[in-house]
């Protein structure tokens, strides 16, 4: 990896620690954007340098820039989607989420000194958001000086400050919506079959889940419906297709 | 309202514009105290000068403090209550949340001058957290520049910056719980009658309930006792009183 050269990374991590004056002080936006792909839920993790530990998407809120927009500026700067569901459910702000220790000892080993990163660490107060997004609609935007990709939701690793708190988090609340509200549909093709969305749910509550009991409950929620098609897959029988309830998970949401 | 002089005011606000080196900047948390009283629901507000406008109780995060400890510490700093059921519910970080314009007008009225608030404005991100507390717990400490009292949520004023949208986002947050949780046990005392708890639900669903409907819902949930007790009042037949299943409501918030 080239492109990591130590003076490269002391170069980045200096301009990092000058904080932009165009920001929001001591605060910044995490984003939880799951995904799913291949018959289970994943995470978009990105790693800012060769040895840092990986992380959630996040930035800075500008002066100027309403929160609500700067969540999604970040999301749509990562995965270029525009118009997904992003949804705020917890602002973190324990004093030591963030340590000057962490980022001091990740820098010593590209030569950074000490003293530059105590004197700037500020404690950061973050609004995180979670995102339910379509795995091929995603387009993941390399940057130079970073990596970014997906982890599957049971094998995330040790991550940042207090980002796998963060992830948790995410879950509980989804979780806590699952009981009356599929959620599933905006990480779902328009057509989809039922074990696609048992899996979803599966990955969301961490457990298997009997099949026959989740077809019956899905279907008598009414929220979705059940088509007259099949997936035409080397499967015998092809399964069959099923679509969202627009309409009434919308009319749910709003009233919420 | 003596202790409302001109002077004692321009003071207080020439105070209130020197920012504590001490507080996390640009960052504030705002409460949503609501109780139960008189067959009401009541949310509690505050009104910093004469002429200011109504507001919710707030304060700043201290820079080496728990997010969540600042709530806490400015919920016990108005009513005297420690141990009670707060929830953070949203952060609201909109830029025109609050503006230079709306304090400049209040403060000119007192003598303080334009480029003084101009100057020293600052963008808010406010974190807000809601409390159920229960009215004859309530210690009210008034202190010597402000008001605080109780209001009808049906006769809440125009109140100052967004809060009258934190209020609504507060009711919305609670309305999606009643769902699946009965809220209301906090406000209330041990023993209740059916008809308070009933009055609580229409207070936040903003809407009148079928008495023999939502008696038979509530039992059916398992989360209310029935208790063989009557309440000695004058009425005749005195109610029955219930009591919440408080292991079964612990055990389903542990959940969420």
């Amino acid at each position: 990896m080239e492109k990591y050269t130590k003076e490269f990374i002391a170069e980045k991590i200096k301009e990092n620690l000058k904080l932009d004056e165009n920001v929001h002080p001591g605060f910044s936006v995490d984003c939880v954007i799951i995904t799913f792909y291949d018959n289970k839920l994943k995470i978009l993790l990105n790693k800012l340098f060769l040895n840092s530990k990986w992380m959630l998407p996040g930035g800075y809120v500008y002066k100027d820039e309403d929160l609500e927009h700067a969540a999604y500026r970040i999301l749509k700067n990562r995965t270029s989607l525009k118009d997904v569901y992003l949804e705020q459910f917890y602002t973190f702000g324990a004093v030591n989420r963030t340590s000057p220790e962490e980022n001091e000892k990740l820098y010593a080993s590209y030569g950074v000194e000490d003293t530059d990163v105590r004197e700037k660490h500020v404690r950061f107060i973050s609004t995180a958001y979670f995102a339910l997004v379509e795995y091929n609609k995603v387009v993941i935007r390399q940057k130079k000086e970073d990596e970014c990709k997906w982890f599957d939701i049971e094998d995330i690793p040790s991550l940042y400050a207090d980002h796998n708190q963060i992830i948790e988090k995410a879950l509980k609340h989804i979780r806590a919506q699952l009981e009356y509200l599929p959620i599933g549909f905006e990480m779902l093709p328009e057509k989809f079959t039922i074990t696609e969305l048992r899996k979803i749910h599966e990955g969301i509550l961490g457990k298997e889940l009997d099949r026959r009991n989740f077809q019956k409950k899905m279907l008598s929620s009414e929220l979705i419906i059940k088509l007259d098609e099949r997936r035409d897959t080397t499967s015998y029988p092809p399964p069959i297709l099923f679509s969202f309830n627009k309409e009434k998970i919308k009319a749910l949401r709003e009233g919420l």
